[in-house]
């Protein structure tokens, strides 16, 4: 069993209006060798993770034949996951973190440089809002709280 | 190397307007003892896989003390991934699906019966917009495509 200390909801400060925060990011017209490189992808979302301040758990990542990558990361915060379309020089990323300490518009930005993304955007959605009387998790579907 | 065919551009239909659909759902009043419980939850995720058509890759789950289970699915289609918060009864699930043959819905109401969830909601995203005429990706924010 893990000792590591999960991300749970005594760890949101009590003024908290929601548990996380899911960057879903689009990085377009990328360098098609690099999303089609499999240790380089691990690499960048491993670092991506740490330079927003994520801390890791597990990865797997796999490479499609003829091409494409897949890779996930848990973090203790939750996850960050990739898929790749080398042919289409198109990359689709999710980063859902939980908590303050880590900001996934770091990781976003950090990407977009390493995947040498000419263009990118990114909507952010609230994930498990919470009440703010008694902190309890609301019934609410989401919205999309940012976007570019 | 990988000699699982990707679910890559040419696997999908000519008249496709996306790469994929993301469903995010959020599960309220969970069981508790199911969310907190890493073997059911690897079940279920499997399970939930399974039901709608994905095919498997890979798969790392990892239980947080002292609670909390966090998980992700590689399928060829894409990923499926889960974070639990068994103190509130509730679970993030992810079901980012491409192609036509996984409908990411399916896995949706599955896991509402599985957790004993009492009410839930899910968000669909479309991501990698398709330009009709030559097939490239649309350079084009999210937007909500369904919502419950």
């Amino acid at each position: 069993m893990a000792v590591t200390t999960p991300l749970g909801f005594s760890d949101c400060k009590k003024n908290a209006t929601y548990l996380g925060r899911h960057v879903l990011a689009e990085f377009f017209e990328c360098d098609s060798n690099v999303l089609n490189n499999p240790k380089l992808i691990e690499r960048y979302m491993t670092d991506a993770a740490l330079e927003c301040g994520a801390t890791i758990v597990e990865k797997c990542f796999h490479m499609f034949s003829p091409y494409g990558v897949s890779g996930v990361i848990i973090i203790s915060e939750s996850h960050f996951a990739i898929h790749t379309w080398p042919e289409l020089g198109y990359a689709a990323v999710d980063l859902f973190t939980c908590g303050e300490k880590c900001d996934p518009r770091v990781a976003y930005d950090f990407l977009k440089k390493c995947f040498g993304s000419k263009n990118a955007s990114f909507s952010q959605l609230n994930r498990g809002i919470l009440d703010g009387k008694d902190l309890s998790v609301e019934q609410t579907p989401f919205y999309i709280s940012a976007q570019n």
